[in-house]
């Protein structure tokens, strides 16, 4: 007798269906495709020999190397713990080592909020678009989401009120650059947003993964630092999701989230009983690594990404056909494209890869009901600047095509 | 208005607690105690020289260590799938690449596997004792346990028959020198076990994280081999999970799960809503270590933690008082003590922190129902020889003074 698993499955994945991106990326590994798809960091720029470095020193310290290949706790390793303190209090937050628990990547962040706070049919209030690994990090526990319009400075505020006026679980937001349309909320709007949501009493999940990557104005300050501000510098109403994977590299997969103590302890549990700690001898190296090169290779890495969005802009600029409009993210990895009316950005694609050696995600992926349909999603972040262009002109010339 | 969160947390949280284990490592970390509280492999025996070398190539590589730095596939490192199928063939288990998911732990496959397969009310059936981690990774998904009585052979028959007639989601069980009792399911109750599961059409859940740790006697089949063996080799019923933790280091977080393909392919896509995937960086290592010395390490541990049961297994003759009782395991890292009836583990631990200098974990926490109060844990794995003996006279003696 064969087991009929599909029978066993509990509810709560019977709707995961696989990350458009992930298979997309599965298909586009070919040289002589440009690929505009993953929104990952480039490789060539990942500060190897500071990791190296610090690899090499965890097995030439004096006490050998046996606690950095054993078990830790599960809220992660201290020293990191007390620099990310030090990083938030820079940013306006002042947070205890015990308001921050070490995760594998951001998303386990979003994996474990989801868990902690969505029960099934909770509502989940999300942008359209939003960041599609949020959802699909979210949707397991079975929410249903009220989605906000946005414009070039954030949500849409009368869309926020309705959807807070139906008590969602939670507000899920990207403030900084946003994946996948590269908006960045504007002050006035941020003070709005906590606003609404403390007076609502609706937490805040803030999603920073990209906040660093800034090429040009100010620094704005997180919902994290708004809400402190407002409740005597420690955090009330907002959850702050972190990561090393932009800024530094993505592969030893950790990142943070910091915020009431009631959550993060609650997050520890979860976390210990999810997969015990994140790597003991990878937070150790990333400590090592961002107490010595934080703020330079950052810097650096704004310098390189900034080529690239310029880049892309211009090309857009030069070569997109009437009709076509764009969104100019002041940071971060995106371009958010907005086809003509009726065009459908996942038909586009398969055109693009099979007449245009181009890649990139059609947009209704990040739409939690699969509006969308004309949009698309393109990363400068990993392409050489040369690639880029040569990218954009035949992605428009074969828009001219498809448009004719 | 300060949120008050306990009231936002979804149901399945709310009965989480912390580990009493964790807990109790927080308090036991001074020097004049011996603790025989954590399940842990010995640091002094990690094979670091040959992890410092296979972290040293990755940076020293002609290609560059770029990709061992980058994102990569849920599924897991494909050489170390690859290496992971010859490893589960040499065992009798003919499995596929995409029949293997590399997770961070087998910790994390637990999770995944609760999370696919319990519905809230849903039953599970677990051996009493059984792995505290196993409990704790299940229950946020709100099962209802069904728990089965052990003797020395294993799971008693009948209480499985019982427990399977009331048609679990899964039957999970650590056949080899179990976490909390040392006990290892003979060959004919492996047989019986697969029988009735089969019949029953209930899944088995394996935890395999001792198996390799055996100091006496044959090696048996895992329950996917007999599985397999009875299925044209391939897994049908028996969903196989495995850890470097014990073999190699706990701290790279590297185990892995195997089973149908109707399975993994699931929990790949859970793995990338959770974080996506695991260390890259990590996997190659881990991959390159185990590629040269899987064998000769894991049989040099042997010959360390076997000294090591043995002369718990005699401290114990020679000073435990009339009326204690004690398993004698194969292999693994514990031994299981029952105390005279009317005696509290979790009472005797206070007394012998304090009075004696001795940690161990109170037995209660490894019964789904609480029941055990009686007994203890005892793992001798991270604990010199001389060390061993001393503990053992130390907590004979405290027997004595609370039994007079």
């Amino acid at each position: 007798m064969t087991l009929e698993w599909e029978k066993l499955f509990a509810g709560r994945v019977s709707g995961m269906s696989a990350s458009e991106i992930r298979e997309l990326l599965k298909l586009i590994d070919r040289p002589e495709i440009i690929s505009f798809a993953g929104g990952i960091p480039d490789a060539d720029h990942f500060p190897s020999a500071a990791i190296a470095r610090a690899y090499e020193k965890v097995f030439q310290s004096n006490t050998g190397a046996g606690g950095a290949l054993q078990y830790t706790i599960s809220e992660g390793y201290t020293p990191l713990r007390d620099w990310l303190c030090g990083y938030m209090d820079r940013k306006g937050v002042k947070i205890a080592p015990d308001e921050v628990l070490i995760t594998s990547g951001s998303q386990q962040a979003l994996d474990f909020l989801g868990k902690l706070l969505i029960g099934p049919g909770d509502l989940v209030a999300v942008t359209k678009p939003t960041y599609l690994g949020a959802l699909q990090a979210f949707s397991p526990y079975e929410p249903t989401y009220v989605s906000i319009a946005m414009d070039e400075e954030g949500p849409v505020l009368a869309d926020l009120e309705a959807a807070l006026a139906r008590k969602p679980k939670f507000l899920y937001l990207v403030p900084d650059f946003q994946n996948p349309n590269g908006t960045t909320v504007s002050p006035a709007r941020r003070e709005a947003i906590v606003d609404l949501c403390t007076k609502a009493g609706v937490p805040v999940i803030e999603d920073a993964a990209y906040a660093e990557l800034r090429y040009e104005g100010d620094f704005l300050p997180s919902l994290a630092a708004i809400d402190a501000a407002r409740n005597g510098g420690v955090p009330s109403q907002v959850i702050h999701c972190g990561s090393f994977s932009k800024t530094m590299v993505p592969a030893l997969r950790v990142g943070w989230v910091s915020g009431p103590k009631d959550v993060i302890q609650r997050l520890v549990l979860m976390k210990q009983a999810a997969d015990l700690h994140t790597s003991t001898i990878n937070q150790i190296v990333l400590h090592d690594v961002v107490s010595e090169i934080f703020d330079s290779h950052v810097k650096r890495l704004r310098t390189v990404y900034k080529e690239r969005r310029d880049t892309m802009l211009a090309a857009l600029e030069e070569f997109m056909p009437a009709g076509v409009t764009w969104t100019k993210p002041q940071g971060g990895m995106f371009v958010w494209i907005e086809l003509p009316e009726g065009l459908c950005g996942t038909e586009l694609l398969a055109r693009a890869i099979k007449e245009s050696n181009v890649a990139f995600v059609p947009g209704a992926a990040f739409f939690p009901d699969r509006s969308g349909r004309n949009t698309i999603r393109l990363s400068f972040s990993a392409t050489k600047p040369e690639r880029i262009r040569e990218g954009i002109r035949r992605l428009a010339d074969l828009l001219v095509r498809v448009s004719a």
